[in-house]
């Protein structure tokens, strides 16, 4: 059931809902060499937060994670990927929910089940921004695509949650191939480069990094058309369907 | 405050708890190129399970992994490595409580929070197991180290934690050094190929393995002492204390 006031939500959320348990969505966008975070921000424009939620008392809390990010934004990702559990017993005075509380003249005391001390599963993704016009909800007044850096203030330990996301990404660079939803069909290395050294935040050599993404071998080579000045103009690739699948099953560039 | 009986456990546990949160720990052991893993067995000899048990209202998830090791199996482990969260709506229904219940004669109903679904976070590590000696608690028979293959029937999802725990230490051999709680002072490179290959399940070339970890500039190769046949005699090396550690933080391996 989904609940479709805040008050339904105040009042009987407990009713549907794991006690002290939510799911956070860290959406990364990538557009033009700019990586960028989705954020909401509260109704009362005060603090911005990640897109989450809470679990269906009969839910997965991996399809809790696509409901809610689909709920609260409008976007539809099948690809969200489980990457750490944050649990500290400090991550609980949630001021969102307790000035909406407020603002709603609910009564509510500790025994409340909005103030009780929740652990959240943190999600994250990674899309082409300009393929997606995200929505806020009914919780929220704006939704949109933030720099990584400077964040603005963030709720409870959102914070935390993104540069984990964040450095949980660039490891996955080193054993999962990436690209395939962020370019166009065909590219040039330097594209594909720059995607890599969008997130890392870093330059890469360029020697380098043709020489590794060759050796993964999900690459097909477009055949060059020659006129004028073409000579000059960078190969064209793009990715062999197949390998890059197989790839992103079993893993790249491991030693083991 | 922990509870002393397993009476105390049922009646009180939800009073110092987090509701419908849990923690399991895969505790892998290597010693003489066997793998196993620490399953303790019930008090009715008939199941087998992972050392987990339940948060404290006010411990940190980590804290609560560490400090269950260590009731449930005397283990004082500090490096326990966060995994994966398990959040199946299907993974409810212990055995194992459920005949604890029914055997102390305690009423429930499903209700009771023990009836509720968990969720829970999985934590790994890998010890020499000749190091240590695990001793079951009041609430299990035996506690002691288990061959992966075949393993017995598990409580729950445990076999499936056990597994992606496993796949999560073969991935990590690829961007974090191991080795040094599992073998001696000075080895062989051959001892520590055994220690990658047991955990991976399949042999490596030893030419490739050799170049790869030098590559890695973390160990000390020691002064040969010739002697008779000594020429014979293969190269010894000791981890260089600093460089693995600083290895372990900053990862290797790392095409990015």
């Amino acid at each position: 059931m989904k609940l479709k006031t805040i008050e339904d939500f105040f009042l009987h959320g407990h009713q549907f809902n794991l006690p002290g348990v939510s799911v956070d969505n860290v959406i990364f966008g990538f557009h033009e060499n700019q990586l960028k975070v989705l954020l909401l921000q509260s109704l009362d424009k005060n603090i911005w937060m990640l897109p989450g939620g809470f679990v269906g008392k009969k839910e997965h809390i991996d399809e809790a994670a696509s409901r809610i990010l689909k709920d609260r934004t409008g976007l539809d990702i099948i690809f969200l990927k489980q990457f750490y559990t944050f649990g500290s017993p400090l991550r609980s005075n949630n001021k969102i929910l307790v000035k909406a509380l407020e603002s709603l003249n609910q009564k509510y005391d500790k025994d409340h089940w909005i103030m009780q001390r929740f652990i959240t599963v943190g999600y994250y993704s990674l899309v082409e921004y300009a393929n997606v016009n995200p929505q806020p909800d009914e919780f929220s007044s704006v939704c949109e695509w933030y720099d990584l850096d400077p964040l603005p203030e963030l709720l409870l330990d959102h914070k935390e949650i993104i540069y984990k996301a964040l450095d949980e990404m660039r490891l996955n660079l080193n054993y999962q191939p990436i690209g395939y939803n962020l370019l166009p069909k065909e590219f040039t290395m330097k594209n594909l480069q720059s995607i890599y050294e969008t997130i890392l935040g870093r330059k890469l050599d360029r020697g380098n990094f043709n020489r590794k993404i060759l050796s993964y071998d999900i690459l097909d080579k477009k055949e060059k058309h020659y006129s004028g000045g073409a000579h000059k103009a960078p190969y064209l690739y793009s990715f062999n369907k197949k390998k890059y699948f197989k790839a992103l099953e079993n893993g790249l560039g491991r030693d083991f």
